[in-house]
């Protein structure tokens, strides 16, 4: 049995308790990691973070972020004791439906969660995009990232750890749980890499914690010099056991799996604790977080009078309508671009006009014409609004959604077959609605020469699938300025799916309809009988227009965002696109999605061919005699 | 001007100029790689590599894998130098439609390519499974992969040489071209950490050539000593010049642009060779190479003669349909299984008949229910039929495709939402045709309460988007039977995708029938006016049929695989899915794609819900009452 010797431990032991009650109500849930992680949580949050639980907003607090997410019980056990805006019965409601406590931790910053995490690996790049903003805001305060070994396994951390070594991110914190378990037994199994001499490689602090299950001392003082550190980011080896204290410590199967009521009444009185009672917290601990809320906005105060409130959500808020309203003059001329280029004369526009914006690429600046600067984002200056993110796509994705829960937009950039690399942050800013604007480039097998690797065929139908997020697929620059405007007006994340080859401009496509989503570019004249609609985006807008002057009787729908159309009410929807015309979708990719609008579609459901572009379209069939022949033959 | 000292300098330019030549012609492509690089390709080559050009498919023969992908313009170059089955037109077709010389390299064996590369990394994790793959074959061959910056940099590189290091893989040498460029401008703006010491940390040899672009004897011997390494993978840091030798040398806009006339000819020059010849080979080159490749198959013969021959291929093939027949009597029994626990029971019965077989998992074989040996792959015994792969998806699906390359066939696990992280990988697969099999589990919101973070619901359709991969969703025991004998028929890539939760077994259900993708499980009574077919997979199906049986009139089909019902003629499909009966799908997710087969849609289009099982069925209404209560109102 452990001793008290004061009432941190005490303290700690209830968040453990609170923690394993959770997850055995439940009967469902990861006891393991709260147990081993209950004393570094504690003086993180009660000995060193600036934050205010009734100011959960307050711009210049502290971040937290669970890497590890699957231990939310011990996250949500501290915010509750701390003040935040859960009572017992939240607790009590642990992965509950509609609850405040679901399974992982979901994006909501009025209840302290500052990012969505699960996913692992993910919570140190959402880490790193925090760092970037706040340093680019010039806070002056610290993102804490909380992490297990999952999380330093996965690809994406160590891509985003290499950049902020690289950019020297002082103000990160990781804090490693380093038990030596996974869930397929110790990580001896198949992680035997000597971890602190990457970081010491990835020009990162390391430090050691060698009792992370009782030393809460040494936990402390090791964050006070990560907190010192002058110019790299630092993480602390805290060793500890997973499941402290249970029977099936140090042990596997207690990741995962309740303790049940038996083992769970031994830990209790392990613990020195009532074993008869559940969700506990003594007078004495509730007196210590009292104390500690009254000091935390005394805090708040002075730091308030002393410092002007910052305005900046207002100031981006008001910028953006300005905003698209000055990008709406952008608008089709004489000369042809490809949409990747009017994209970058909007984006130029919007990185001059938006103080919160932060551009980059995956190295594909030139390509994919993001470069909107002279400057860009180094270590010694976070004021520029242009960010190298090197060859490193799922870590570009995942800091934008760090960067993006600071109100600064990030616009991140890549070739649209690379989605495939960046996937999962791309999902988590759609469940949390982060307002990221993915700028995908190269968007057909027309880029040509560099083959089925680099073309997408079924990328348009990966991103459609994705609930929350806007897909948008202009066909000119006026369209281009319209995707722009709808993509800074939603507070969902936008993807602008750009080609790489020149386009005509079309005289009716308008930066106004397509905010519906679709609309009617092309008819032929009022008398002729209407035999035929084709729903075409993007690249094959033009050519749909060609086809229908060709047959007649045919009308032409641009539709850049079905998910947009969906939207709108059946009256406008029957305009569009009346139930007894024959449909025709037309676009350069999988048509798996396009039945839902159409009767017949005409697309590409196979893998591309690297060859010249006017050999690509000749062998795919997208010319105007092989399209109007289909139509002869299948429709009529 | 450089002066030839020897023979192998002006091979080397050769090569280089090959490289160029082919880059002009198609004006389209990277030379900046070759001119760096053709010095390690020719040592490797030249000097030290087991091959025979008229036997590509000799198993013992080493592998080259060119992660650079796009620098392939010298590895056909060398290629055709070799003897392989490339011309000089070849060369000149370069990029061109059809032709044997794409612009980046694609699968196939019998022309020396022994994997498809492009996207960045992925062949330093194709080159660590064909490793593991050697291994387990016992060939005593050696893995050659080439590689750039950019494959260093992401994430999925480090998952995979953390793992070959972990594993000891001695068999694995990587030449990392070291040039200091990337597309964006130098390293420097983006990677700036000690990449030898983080090799180092992973428990790799590091070597070290400072001069690559010449030093032809350090390449060697480098190599030589990488070769024989006792019990780790080697790196070999290669100092080159991008560019080497023209005018751009050094800068990155040499890497993907043609040099164009004026600076190949000054190039030309440069190296002493005739500024008005084009693919250009002299005698005394192609004597050299008449002479190697009498040489190698020499070597071969002699091979031949001292060892047996090996009839791998030949055994693995009979062995699949006898093992179809095997799991085949997996029927249907008394107790009702998740499809995750009936798929451990065919994997198992697989893995006990299959010799050429790894399965594995992501850190997740409880819940994938994967684990089929007692005995698992380690650095000491690759003989054992699994394999952990660590929390490392994406390197695992990499791994996987250079495993699949020495016809092994790889059974990699994870949960559905999870290809996210790997889709990368994937897409590859499916590109060349890998006969890998994706077990994934936790197909839907019905997991519970983990919630929408690993719940998916957009995850089918993603897969159902990608072309030649097989997405199969069975939903009882007869049909996880036939799931893995679709996937264990189909030389294409096959993803089985599981439940977590119990189902019961459909007394209709036909591992025969389902390999035309759908059939008929319940039908109402035949003298009934059919007025409604039900189309449904997975957990769906035993729902759908209790609809019927409620409802009447009713047809209901299960749909495990979409694309094999697609390749049914259309008498099958009006059979099955006749015209003019309303249709209506019932799948727990994205609808987007089944507007294909169905008039009405009943899924999940927005993100799920943390929660116990039967409150997200009744959120999300898949309960009998809900979907009767739809028909009623949307239907009839």
């Amino acid at each position: 049995m452990e001793t008290y010797t004061n009432l941190d431990s005490k303290i700690i032991n209830t968040m453990r308790l609170l923690s394993v009650d959770m997850v055995d109500k439940a009967n469902s849930g990861h006891p393991g990691m709260p147990l081993g992680c209950a004393p570094m949580m504690f003086v993180l949050w009660c000995k060193i973070m600036k934050f205010n639980p009734e100011n959960p907003l307050w711009e210049y607090r502290d971040r937290f972020v669970l890497s590890n997410g699957h231990g939310c019980a011990l996250l949500y056990s501290m915010l509750f004791l701390l003040g935040y805006n859960y009572s017992l019965n939240d607790l009590k409601n642990f992965r509950q439906i509609h609850s405040k406590t679901p399974g992982h931790p979901e994006y909501n910053k009025e209840l302290g969660i500052e990012i969505s995490t699960g996913p692992l690996g993910q919570g140190i790049a959402n880490g790193v995009g925090m760092a970037i903003a706040s340093k680019k805001k010039q806070l002056n305060n610290n993102i804490y990232v909380m992490c297990g070994d999952g999380c330093l396994m996965e690809g994406v951390s160590y891509e985003a750890a290499s950049l902020a070594g690289h950019l020297g991110l002082n103000n990160l914190v990781v804090l490693y749980d380093d038990n030596g378990i996974t869930i397929d037994g110790k990580t001896e199994i198949t992680f035997t890499e000597d971890t602190r001499t990457r970081f010491l490689a990835l020009n990162w602090n390391v430090l050691q914690v060698q009792n992370g299950d009782t030393n809460i001392d040494d936990i402390y003082e090791k964050i006070m010099i990560a907190k010192k550190s002058l110019d790299k980011p630092t993480i602390i080896f805290i060793k500890t056991t997973i499941g402290y204290g249970s029977i099936a410590a140090g042990k596997s199967s207690v990741h995962g799996a309740p303790l049940g009521q038996t083992n769970t009444q031994t830990l209790k009185e392990y613990f020195g604790f009532d074993k008869t009672q559940s969700f506990f917290v003594d007078t004495d601990v509730q007196t210590y977080f009292d104390e500690l809320k009254k000091h935390k906005v005394l805090f708040y105060n002075d730091f308030n009078a002393n410092n002007k409130a910052n305005n900046n959500a207002t100031r981006t808020a008001n910028n953006i309508s300005n905003i698209i309203n000055e990008i709406d003059k952008i608008k089709n001329q004489e000369k042809d671009y490809a949409t990747r280029e009017s994209s970058n004369i909007v984006l130029k526009k919007i990185a001059e006009l938006l103080p919160d914006i932060i551009v980059g690429s995956a190295d594909l600046a030139e390509s994919n014409k993001t470069m909107v600067t002279n400057t860009n984002i180094n270590k010694n200056d976070f004021t520029p609004k242009y960010l190298h993110y090197g060859i490193r796509e799922h870590a570009m994705c995942s800091i934008a959604n760090g960067i993006s829960s600071y109100d600064i937009i990030p616009v991140v950039s890549t070739f649209l077959v690379f989605i495939t690399y960046c996937l999962a942050p791309i999902r988590m800013a759609a469940l949390s609605k982060h307002r990221v604007i993915y700028v995908l480039t190269h968007d057909s097998v027309f880029l040509g020469e560099d083959g089925p690797t680099h073309q997408p065929v079924e990328s348009l139908t990966i991103l459609r699938s994705i609930p929350n997020l806007l897909t948008i697929r202009p066909c000119d620059v006026n369209e281009v300025s319209g995707a722009y405007q709808i993509a800074l007006d939603y507070n969902v994340p936008s993807a602008i799916i750009l080609s790489r080859q020149t386009l005509p401009n079309i005289e009716s496509t308008c930066s106004l309809k397509m905010k519906k989503g679709a609309y009617i570019v092309y008819e032929t004249n009022i008398d002729e009988k209407l035999e035929l609609i084709i729903i075409a985006t993007g690249s094959e807008v033009h050519l749909a227009i060609d086809v229908a002057k060709k047959i007649g009787n045919t009308r032409v729908v641009s539709m850049p965002c079905c998910e947009l159309f969906d939207e709108q009410d059946s009256f406008y929807k029957e305009e569009i696109l009346p139930k007894n015309i024959t449909k025709m979708s037309l676009e350069a990719g999988s048509t798996l999605g396009w039945y839902k609008y159409a009767d017949y579609t005409y697309g590409i459901d196979q893998f591309g061919e690297s060859g010249k572009i006017a050999d690509i379209k000749n062998h795919f069939g997208f010319s105007l005699d092989k399209i109007i022949e289909f139509i002869k033959i299948t429709l009529f």
